[in-house]
């Protein structure tokens, strides 16, 4: 998937909305336990009655590492059931030297066949040019976080006055498609968007933090959006879990229809669409 | 797997060889290919041939990841097949916030049983506590790498003069079973090794980079080891593949030998065993 591709998306369906996959066993309707596979089978009905209004659906891999080889089997199924039009995104954050990310390009862009994977760059910028070889993939790098530990590190600004997470960016930005990168910035880090929007004016972003976490979607939008729009704002718990009985595929449609609107809105006043 | 059990093994053994299970269809033997699960094995001969030898194994998940569920289950069986007198390692390079990190956690401790699983720090220390939250389970986070692109955030020095890679150790060490924590220590960083020694002076240290990269076993060791010895140094392809016929098995265990004749010395010229 080209980036024409994810903005022609954002047009048609008046959203910039990622759905997040985290499908736990222990939070899904119990009605569905009595499925071969429930996992699947609560993907399925998510990716059914929300994929109007998202561009993206990313899957977490530890919800499906965790139930073992019968949860990378679902995840493998669930990929293959989202629609070609959207945006399929690996939210595994890995970060390795060559000769395994090779592997872990092939695992997720040649096998399972995702259009996109998060990353992280501790390990430098040659660990990621397997992922970066393959055409219309996305490497999607860690820069500035929304959780708590964020400040831990990514903020911590160097001798020469340069925040980590800027110097990932700058360094991210040097790899050869650089057009197809997009950088992972929380929703609670809204002091750095000036500076991310400087260094990255181009690069599309996945937000996650807004909602649960405190990330407010309008003020985030407003201030990351450019003018291809360039941000994908994440939601996982609060769409996927909004109901927990017979109706909970109807209730996610309902809450993941609400964001669309206010996206809808934002856009508008963007002027992009 | 606690501490006095990795030290009494390292002097039951007379080594602190960690054997990486990088396998890959490609490069074993073809004559393996004929059996239902040619990656288990492979595994399974290599563990019987060279666990005499070595202290830890350690499985590079992107290499059974990248065939699948199928690859999945063949990390299982294989993580099954280990001793369990010998330290197995998730080579995983995990890392995320905190909900995904339990899962990861469970994925890795609580349903595989891997005594020990590497990680990335990026996203912060609280990021590690699940993990750290397992009695004698061990976090082995990446501090100072081999590779090349280490140099590209790893060494970065800060406003307060302290590279990323120290913040990483020093912030780790907060954690509660700071015990149980090791480092990523690459065997190509010898400039640095004081400083390491300095502000870890108890913690075991995974080492990459010995021989393929260009780390020398008896520099590097005699340089790290400590009291308790605190040293694993890892070895992969150039134990496992070894040789490349029906004998391969038989040279692979050639090759950890070797390893563990020259750590016998080093053990004795610094009055560990």
């Amino acid at each position: 998937m080209n980036k024409k591709d994810i903005i022609n998306q954002i047009k048609i369906k008046k959203s910039f909305l990622c759905i997040g996959l985290d499908t736990d066993l222990k939070r899904i309707p119990k009605h569905l336990l009595q499925y071969e596979d429930p996992i699947f089978e609560f993907n399925k009905q998510i990716i059914d009655s929300t994929k109007d209004f998202c561009v993206a659906f990313k899957i977490n891999t530890a919800f499906y590492e965790s139930i073992g080889s019968s949860g990378w089997n679902s995840m493998e199924k669930t990929l293959d059931y989202i629609p070609e039009n959207i945006l399929s995104i690996a939210d595994a954050k890995r970060g390795d030297i060559g000769n395994t990310s090779k592997k872990y390009a092939e695992a997720f862009f040649k096998n399972l066949n995702f259009d996109a994977i998060t990353l992280s760059a501790y390990m430098g910028i040659e660990t990621l040019t397997h992922y970066n070889s393959y055409e219309n993939k996305w490497c999607i790098i860690l820069a500035l976080t929304s959780n708590a530990g964020s400040s831990d590190f990514q903020t911590v600004v160097d001798k020469q006055g340069i925040p980590l997470y800027e110097r990932v960016i700058k360094s991210s930005l040097k790899l050869k498609r650089n057009n197809n990168i997009m950088f992972v910035v929380g929703a609670t880090n809204e002091d750095n968007y000036d500076n991310i929007r400087k260094i990255a004016p181009d690069n599309f972003l996945l937000v996650p933090g807004v909602g649960a976490q405190g990330g407010n979607l309008e003020t985030v939008s407003n201030k990351l959006i450019n003018k291809d729009c360039g941000i994908l704002i994440n939601s996982s718990r609060s769409i996927i879990y909004s109901g927990a009985d017979k109706n909970f595929a109807k209730c996610a449609r309902e809450s993941a229809k609400v964001l669309q609107n206010d996206m809808q809105k934002i856009l508008k006043s963007n002027s992009i669409i």
